[in-house]
Parts: C-alpha cells; structure tokens; sequence
C-alpha cells in the first residue's frame, strides 16, 4: 500500500530546515510514503539498495546472519531513525550483509540512493549529516562487538531482557525463545537453559510464548 | 622525535589536489610529523583526541580491550591509510573504545582534530571523504563481526595466520601464542590447543616464539 503524504516528509527529515529551497524540491519530488506489514523483509543484503529509510512510526530491526542461519541484532530503528544500510549503493567503502526487516507495521519514507547521493555532493549539511548518522550506528555496533567480548551470555540475555522492556514499555515480553536467540546470535538451546536458571533464581517467570520479568533489579545486576 | 617535514605531507594526503589553496594551507601550518617506535600506545580510547593520523611508513593497529583484558585487533593501518578514531570527539556521534597501538616503527603526520572538523564544515570533498573513511572502517568491523558470527576458531585462526603471511610477506611468522590471542580475542590456551591440531595436520611448524606455515593450501581450506 503505497500513498501521498509527501506534505509530512519535512517533518521527519531532520536537517529540513538547513535545505536550500531547491533542494527541498528535490527532495519532495522524489520521497515515496510507504506502509509495511510487521515481518517484512525491506533489505536483503550488500546487493539490494532501495533507498534511504525514514521511519515515521513503527520498528524496524537491522540484523546480520551467519552462513549457518544464525541471526544478530545489530540495532532498532524507530520514529525519525533513518536506515543508511538500505542505501549502501551510494557510500562505495560500505560493503556489509545487513538486514532490515519490519518487527511492528511501520510507515516510513523511501529516499531513492541516487537523489541522496547528489544531495551528498552539493550540501555540505547532508554530507555532515550522513558522516554523524553512519558514526551513530557505527557506535551501536561497537558496543554490541563490546557485548560479545566482554560480556557473558547471561549477562547479554539480561541487558537484552532490560532493553525490550524499555521499548515494550511493559514486563511481560511476548518473545519465544527462538526469537531471543535469533536476536543474540546463539542457539535456542542457550536461551532456554539461560531463562530456566534465571527462573529458578525468581528473576522471571516463563510460559508459553511469553516471559514475565519479576526483578528488573536482579536483571540490572546480571547484565552489568 | 618530531621533525618538521610538512613539504611531503600532501602526497601522502588523499584528497589534497581537492582542496582550495587556502585549505592546503590551513592543512600545511597545522601538521606535525612524528615518528614513533613500535609499542608504543599512540591513542588510548574514547577519551583521547589527539587528531587524524595519516600513515607515512610502518603499521598500526586499531583494537578494544574487554573488562578482563582480553583484546581484538579491528584493524591494520599501513602507508597512507587515515585514522579516523584518533580524532573521534570531531565526531559527536562516534562513542567507541578504540586504541591504537604501533606495531611497527612508523612514521606518520597528525592533523589537529579542531582544523579537520573546520575542513570538513567548509569542504564538501573533506566531508565526503570522511564519509567514505568511516565506511570503510565500518565494512572492517562488520567483516570482523561476521566472522565472529559465523566461523569456528579454528577457522579464524586459519584466516588470521594468512592475513600475517599477507602483511609480512613471509611464511615464518614471530608471533607468540599471547600475541595471536590478543589479536582474536580469546585466550592463550586456546590458540595453544588450535596451533597443536594445526601441527599434528601438518599445517604448521612449532617453535619458539614462531609459527612456520608448512601448507597454505590447507590454512586457506580451513579457512574457508
């Protein structure tokens, strides 16, 4: 379902207001509104390139997966998070299998890569702009490179438990332990067996399809 | 021992016959030479900001330690390669614990962090560049990233020991078992138990302080 709005796109973009007129039309003219179903695929790797991803509401997940299927969660995009992996045509040096798909039904815009990539060359204020956006999600995969070093797997699965009850805004998590370790990079096996110790320590409570957290203090204490 | 040889720096620049007279300039007035034995600990993490590096001769190395100590080289820096963490508060988005360390006895130039950032606000091609810089750097890391998501250790081991021929044009590496799992971020007795099968395969030699490779063909099935 593709729509119209183009008249709200200013409002997501957030350097609109360091444009040029010129390239504001530019840019209006070019933007397409769309909404996407939660489990939609938008990005599939190095050889796709559909556009800059403006999010205007909704979630997505940016992930990596191992020759063996394996799957980790490099970062969420949420409401003004713009995805720059979707558009890594243009940034030549920028050769990663990155993944983007949908986790909650998300409206969000379409920047395509070859208008970016012209704003790029003639504003000095994108080009800026675009070295702060890659610094950021390279900062939020530094600290998951930190995670995997340093930090053992419990520790992980609570930091992770702590930071979906952030975005959940809720301590009942309707997550399957598939699903965890699809976000950790492990096997379902680990989760499991780490949930049913942290069970046993009254830290959460498991049934089917769901976890309840009891002690978010318990958590904070595992995950540092 | 700093001498001043500012009359090369702009062959060793990039991007130099890009720039203005005047950012030339700018650029000349502000570079210092220096030339630093190997060892030493040129950039500490996210608190330092000494400047951009730009390497004349010899080899760096870009890594992050864990809690415990253990460390994991990200990247190499040879002849004319730039670094960018070195200069990280230029870049309010960029938040990483990064240390740079000699590995070699090099000779390199460091541009003050407060005239690159100017640069990169009134140059479009500085800016663009720095884009393409962190990108690439990026790419460094999420290959890293995969590999520690996908590949066994011995695999890694393999490919690590390759890498080292690579660098070193040679088959007969000085490397200690410490320094190889400073280099991957494991421990020693791991690489010990790795390098052991490797030799009982016939695909190294043992001794001390070195590593022989006895076939490349298998190193690289291995790691494949």
């Amino acid at each position: 379902m593709e729509v119209d709005r183009v008249g709200t796109f200013s409002a997501y973009f957030p350097i609109w207001n360091k444009l040029s007129g010129e390239e504001q039309r530019i840019l209006e003219d070019a933007v397409t509104h769309k909404t996407v179903a939660a489990g939609t695929l938008l990005h599939g790797g190095s050889e796709d390139c559909i556009g800059l991803l403006v999010v205007e509401s909704g979630q997505l997940r940016a992930y990596m997966t191992s020759e063996e299927g394996k799957e980790l969660t490099l970062y969420r995009l949420f409401e003004r998070d713009m995805c720059l992996f979707s558009a890594a045509c243009m940034l030549s040096s920028l050769r990663a299998d990155v993944m983007v798909e949908v986790e909650k039904d998300t409206a969000l815009w379409i920047i395509p890569p070859g208008v970016y990539e012209t704003l790029m060359k003639t504003s000095m204020e994108v080009s800026n702009y675009t070295n702060q956006l890659m610094a950021s999600r390279f900062t939020d995969v530094m600290w998951l490179m930190d995670q995997i070093l340093s930090k053992s797997m419990d520790a992980r699965l609570a930091a992770f438990l702590l930071e979906e009850c952030t975005i959940e805004e809720s301590d009942v998590l309707s997550l399957t332990h598939e699903r965890i370790a699809r976000h950790m990079g492990t096997a379902r096996e680990v989760v499991t067996r780490l949930l049913k110790y942290f069970q046993e320590e009254g830290i959460v409570k498991l049934s089917r399809g769901g976890i309840e957290i009891m002690s978010r203090k318990k958590l904070s204490a595992l995950a540092a």
